[in-house]
């Protein structure tokens, strides 16, 4: 346990402070190699590298019409019914995210409109590592779904039977989604972002990878003009604030889902009340021992910070300087807390909120910005499905009674084509003559509405 | 001019291809050197830079609070006014773009927030080239203010005499920025990014520059984390749809007006009328004699593109392949055309909305994704300045409802200690014991609303 006060400033920053990301040369070389033969062998390289890192040879990368019927008849009733009630909870929130057209009159006869259009093609990388996600195909999938994207892609590494888990099929077919790709690693990455004789490019990737498919993301939205990615991706993290009133057994319970996820997972407590992290610290022992998951959960807790605060306020400080993606406020008071609370990527609010929730049901996306980038970055959101675009239309009185202002403008910035791309259409005000070319400097009583 | 039906596929690849952008190494290295010395010397290397880039040997990198009322008064009444309605203009059109939070009760018991926070540092980065550019200063000087960003500085390479333009300074103030460096170049992102001894780091940067501060915001955007910039940068681009009706002195001053931003600027433009192709044409060399930034415009020029379409159905057709940064839309039926247009930055209707209306004052943003980025990427606006982020609040009757749908998932996701997060709080509906753990599965009668 640290005593936040008791730390020096460079002891702080050590508390606080993120595993480091190997960015290895290997590593980038790698990914490199593996983006230049996809870049240049297509389809070719997909099966190749599908072969060795996946352990099959396909004869087809996309999966069959058939298998979507196969995949829902396979799976029980219950599990169904799981998927059905979370793909519901998150189309419910992320349906109230709707953008609303912004339209303005700034003056009369100057309308400025801010609109929305869904990006055309989209990609969605689901990883199976160990167990299949079927969680993060609808926090990608029901968005994709909402935004009204033409062409949604998902892509998903097959198993050694060239198979994708019925739960992946599931999810994707009822956001919606038939164009499923049994790829996985830097190379998915690599088809969706420049294409192949099967596989048309997308605009831009989604979904959370190993650090091969996050190389490769980054690489491809530094090279390949007009792609994009979702948001860099770090190791998940989750920080509690608990104060004297908190169950341990609820808080170790969390900080142990959090743990759970990679060895790199950063769990970090902050209490005002010793004796309460001192149960949990307990609590923490006692759950972790019947965890499937206990190797993985038990070197995370290793370099996991349980640190004493002098209040909830200064336990709010600190957790505003780390940014944590998750933050679980397990405190009475939620409300003046929550009000203090600068930068997480998602805030679970009281002693029935646990990170799972959010992670699998209640309705908010778990794509989130990790790595201290909730200072800077969002949620993911429909909002990251389309892009915001203005549009302006202006009468002939609008641009008369805007034309003074552009002129000396213009003049500050040396620019006269814009000046005069200005002053040809309505004349300065001044009616000075303009290099000979003739000017449309009529009185101008076409005010009114643009709408 | 290019007729595009009569063009093969790969004629109209290269039609509409942009410039190269030089990706050289000798610029990638020196770039990582100018960051190196920033990050090991800090204000030293600042200093050593201004001087040897900027020619300006200064005594102190902030901008003296006497400098903000001396700027004030010596400028003409005249600029000052078109400051102020620009920024006025601006203001309005943003501060309609005000976030409103989203708060849905996704199932009784689970409330699911979508809320908004200001970022709280950012940097601005204004260029000092062959002028100085108070729009650009608005551009983001207004959001920044209007987001509620706690700290907003502003960097801009100083004059051989170490100083600032006025209308820079005096545009700064009003949108409330006291903290300015003279400062530019890479060795200016890099003191946002990094900090230094005089520079506090702040969270963002936003702005254009040449390819130094392109190539330094783009390097440390990947390698500090949790720092961020506004979007990738690329050259300025318009392209224009008119159809018989548009006036080619009008189409042609709005070509020019982006053909002065800079040699690898590009122009396109597409109508259905050969006639107007050809009159635009000879307005472009009339024109053109008589601007200041001729050669510029000369050598974008030379790379324009004038393309005749079957129709104007046509021509939106190619303005979505080609995604400019802006849209001019000079024709009879804009409302039909507006509505197929998909990618663009910002869309310019009707023959009184010269491009140069919205780069000053009829209160749209003027930075814009560009190099195709318009397929993918936003229009800077107020929502750049902040991030989002979700918040929950369950009651144990909304957690105790979704519990079996969290246990279903976490089942087939292999994740026990998630699972567990839920089941100690609530159990899992079947009263199974888990593990010797203590459970809280009392009846749960707390329905009700979480608000």
């Amino acid at each position: 346990m640290f005593i936040w006060q008791q730390l020096s400033k460079s002891q702080q920053v050590d508390a606080l402070a993120r595993p480091a990301i190997s960015d290895s040369d290997t590593l980038e070389q790698g990914v490199k190699r593996i983006i230049n033969a996809v870049a240049e062998n297509g389809d070719t390289a997909l099966f190749d590298f599908t072969k060795n890192f996946d352990g099959v040879a396909l004869d087809d990368l996309r999966l069959a019409k058939s298998q979507f019927q196969l995949a829902e008849q396979a799976l029980s009733q219950s599990r169904k019914d799981a998927i059905n009630t979370a793909y519901q909870q998150i189309k419910t929130f992320h349906s109230a995210q709707r953008f609303q057209d912004i339209d303005v009159e700034t003056r009369p006869g100057v309308r400025c409109q801010l609109k929305s259009e869904a990006i055309e093609s989209v990609g969605l990388y689901i990883p199976a590592g160990s167990a299949p996600l079927p969680s993060t195909v609808l926090m990608l999938g029901v968005p994709a779904q909402l935004a009204g994207c033409e062409r949604v892609v998902l892509v998903c590494p097959p198993d050694k039977n060239g198979k994708l888990a019925n739960e992946i099929i599931y999810a994707a077919s009822i956001c919606g989604i038939d164009e499923i790709y049994r790829i996985g690693g830097a190379q998915a990455i690599a088809a969706l972002a420049l294409g192949t004789q099967t596989i048309a490019a997308v605009n831009k990737v989604f979904g959370p990878g190993n650090k091969y498919v996050t190389e490769a993301k980054k690489q491809l939205s530094q090279s390949v003009p007009g792609f994009a990615i979702d948001m860099p991706a770090g190791p998940s993290e989750l920080l509690v604030i608990a104060d004297k009133g908190a169950n341990p057994v609820f808080v170790a319970a969390d900080l142990l889902s959090q743990a759970e996820h990679g060895t790199d997972s950063q769990v970090i407590l902050l209490s005002d009340d010793e004796a309460t992290i001192n149960a949990v610290a307990e609590q923490l022992q006692l759950q972790l021992e019947t965890l499937s998951r206990k190797d993985i959960a038990k070197k995370a807790l290793a370099q996991s910070r349980l640190i004493l605060c002098a209040d909830i306020d200064e336990a709010a400080l600190v957790s505003n300087l780390y940014g944590p993606e998750h933050l679980s406020l397990q405190v009475r008071d939620t409300d003046t807390l929550l009000s203090k609370v600068r930068n997480a990527g998602s805030v679970f609010v009281g002693d029935y909120s646990p990170e799972s929730a959010g992670d699998y049901a209640s309705g908010t996306n778990h794509v989130l910005p990790t790595y201290g980038y909730s200072k800077v970055a969002s949620s993911l959101s429909l909002a990251d499905f389309s892009r915001r675009y203005t549009v302006q239309t202006l009468t002939k009185y609008g641009l008369q009674s805007l034309a003074q202002t552009i002129v000396e403008l213009t003049d500050a910035e040396g620019l006269d084509a814009h000046q005069r791309a200005v002053t040809l259409r309505v004349g300065n005000g001044n009616s000075d003559s303009i290099g000979g070319i003739e000017c449309d400097e009529s009185s101008v009583q076409d005010k009114g509405d643009v709408a």
